[in-house]
Parts: C-alpha cells; sequence; structure tokens
C-alpha cells in the first residue's frame, strides 16, 4: 500500500486514487521519461529526462555537470510519469477531460556511489527505454561513469492518479444533442531506422523490432 | 526569437536548442498535456495538466481550491511540454538517447480576472485537446465559472530543445557488430468510443473523427 502524506493525499476526485504499490509500479514500468522537478535558485525547474525502477527505487542520470542534477540533490525534488490515454469529451465544456494514468513521487535524491549499484541503475534507465538492449552494446568506460551521475529516489512517498472511463456529465445536460464519449490516444512503436553509418549485414534484434 | 536568459541558456548539446518563437510555437501547439512545476512548502510539485495557447500567452486552468494552481500563483513556475518521437539506439550504452521536442517556459503566473479573457483561455484550453469543440458543446455557466482559476503564463522566458537523427558513437564504436539506429515512436488517435449514456442517433462530428 502506498501510505498518504499530505501532499499525496487528494483534495479533489478521490475515485481517482490507487493505493496499491502494484499500480504505482505498473504506471512507472509502462512510461519512457519521467519530468524530474528540482528548485534552482528558489524556483522550480521541470526537465524531461529517462529514468529506471528496481523495486522500490527510482533511478535517473545525467551528466556530472547537469545543473539539474546538481538541484536534485540540493533539495527536494519531484518526478512525476504521466500517460495520456485519450480525450474525454462531454457535452459541456466544463466536464471535458483527460483519461490518464500518472505517478508523483517525492523524496530527496540521494547521489549513487556504489559502482554495482551506479551500473544497475543505469542498466535500469537503459532497460525502460529499450528491453534487452543492455547487454547488446558496449557496456560504459571508466570514463562515461566518471562523466555520469546516478540518483536514486525512494518510491517511499507517491502517488497514483487514473482516470478512465467516459465523461461524467451533468444530469440535465444528457439529453442535449451533442456527442460525448472518449477519444483513445494510441502509442505505437514505428519501423526501425537504421543508422545511415550501420555496418552492411547487421539486422535488427527482436528486441528491437517491437513493429506488430 | 527567445532571449537567453540563465536559465535557458543550454550549457550542455548547445545544438540541440532552438531560439525561434516559431519552434516553440510549434512544440507547444502538437501538445496535449504539460507538466506544471510549482513550490509548495519549499518542494517542487510537477502536475500533468491541460494548456492552451494564445499568441504568446499560455493559459492553464482548474479548481480554485487546488493545491497546485494556488501554489502557482504563489511562485515562480516552470511549465514543460515534451514529445518523445523515439528512442535513439546506439552501439554504447552511454550514447544511447531520446529524440524529442521539449519547451520549458518559466515564469510569475497571473490569475486572469477579465471575463473575456477568461472564457478565451478556457477556450483555448479546450480546442488545445479538441480542435473544433469549443464550439459544438455547452459553455460554462456562471457557477462553473465560478469554481474555475485560469492562470495565464508569458511566454517571455522560454527555451526549446529538440534532438533528431541517428545516434552519435564514438568514432571507434562504429565498427562494433551492433544494430543502431532509431526506434520511432508513433501517437495517433483511435476510434471514438462513444459514451454508453449517448442518446442514439448522434453522430461523431468531424472534428473528433480523426482516425487516418
Amino acid at each position: 500500500m502506498l501510505s498518504t502524506t499530505p501532499r499525496t493525499a487528494l483534495n479533489r476526485a478521490k475515485d481517482r486514487a490507487r493505493t496499491n504499490r502494484a499500480d504505482l509500479h505498473a504506471v512507472l514500468d509502462a512510461g519512457l521519461i519521467c519530468h524530474l522537478g528540482v528548485l534552482v535558485d528558489g524556483s522550480p525547474m521541470v526537465i524531461p529526462t529517462g529514468y529506471g525502477r528496481i523495486g522500490e527505487t527510482l533511478y535517473v542520470h545525467g551528466s556530472t555537470g547537469a545543473t539539474s542534477l546538481r538541484a536534485a540533490l540540493a533539495s527536494p525534488v519531484c518526478v512525476t510519469v504521466t500517460h495520456v490515454d485519450g480525450i474525454v469529451l462531454a457535452r459541456s465544456a466544463f466536464h471535458h477531460s483527460v483519461n490518464y494514468r500518472s505517478a508523483m513521487i517525492y523524496g530527496l535524491a540521494r547521489e549513487v556511489e556504489d559502482r554495482s549499484e551506479r551500473l544497475d541503475g543505469l542498466r535500469a534507465i537503459t532497460e525502460q527505454l529499450a528491453p534487452g538492449q543492455w547487454d547488446t552494446v558496449r557496456p560504459p568506460d571508466k570514463k562515461e561513469l566518471a562523466a555520469t551521475a546516478v540518483l536514486a529516489l525512494s518510491l517511499c512517498e507517491a502517488s497514483v492518479k487514473v482516470r478512465q472511463g467516459p465523461p461524467v456529465d451533468d444530469e440535465e445536460d444528457y439529453d442535449l444533442p451533442i456527442w460525448a464519449g472518449v477519444l483513445p490516444l494510441r502509442v505505437s512503436w514505428g519501423t526501425p531506422e537504421p543508422d545511415p553509418r550501420l555496418t552492411p549485414g547487421i539486422p535488427v534484434p527482436a528486441h528491437i523490432n517491437r513493429t506488430p
């Protein structure tokens, strides 16, 4: 279960809350990037970045010189992962909405120092984008590892919100002669595009070729 | 042109910067939701939410009671819109990346008080999700308007980053027998799903039926 804290409790639309850790994991595992919120000179900065999950820990990475990562270690952070599943078209402008799944994680990021955990974190981040890829490519060398900061964030304080299903209109609006429903949004993989410099004869690996 | 400020200047990967206002508008206009970063009790909070653009102003809205919107008026905000266009698969783990288009806007949000601008902002937010929809549905009534806060954010301080194209590997890695390229991500509309309570005989409007 996800414990409720003042900032993870929903004040409105409480029926959208999900409180199982499995729901949190599912939202995170289905994502490609997160939006990392940090404080820079007292102002929020929201950076899109890759991430990976191992158990109850989220990992992000970046250049050791990145403003955002230094800021992420200096003050609390918020990581949000969002999937837009459809547009909810109601009979009134007011009740328009979006079907979505989102997770928000709050906490203090920790810089990962242990070499083994650093590699595990980087593997998780790579595998989040392309499952099966880590074991097929050249692993990071010493210089690359030295240039990369790996940050860990516990999933301890987190909230999950899900909206699904048709619009909810005011009762008196249901008779209006207006179409209402959901316009689903689909995300799919295209055909892999080989690097123009690819050595001829190397086929697309099965784990990359995810076209249906 | 977008003027450069300390926080919109890119420190790394400077070739990813776009400095035309037209690029900013294009990234914003192609999006469905933004991630709004606000400060709550000294910590960042990153909220996925709808938005709309009119000229050089971005609008967001929400319940007048929402913590996030109250926070957005009490301290600086950052709004980020991100499109993931593909996964960049390199020969080395280190050079993996994502093809994306993103915009970040910094500033102080203003609560819109003028009735006409409030309606324009709400229209823009609705039209961002479903172009053509505003004029076909019941407009907000007095009670709904009173329950809705509309916030405006100038596009004055903004940055745009774009990564596209194949991976960039270390020169000595190009001969490795490893597939490299881009796995494109496609976003498309599904078939509209009518509300189970839809009055029979109302067809899907042309502006909603965007299936190819």
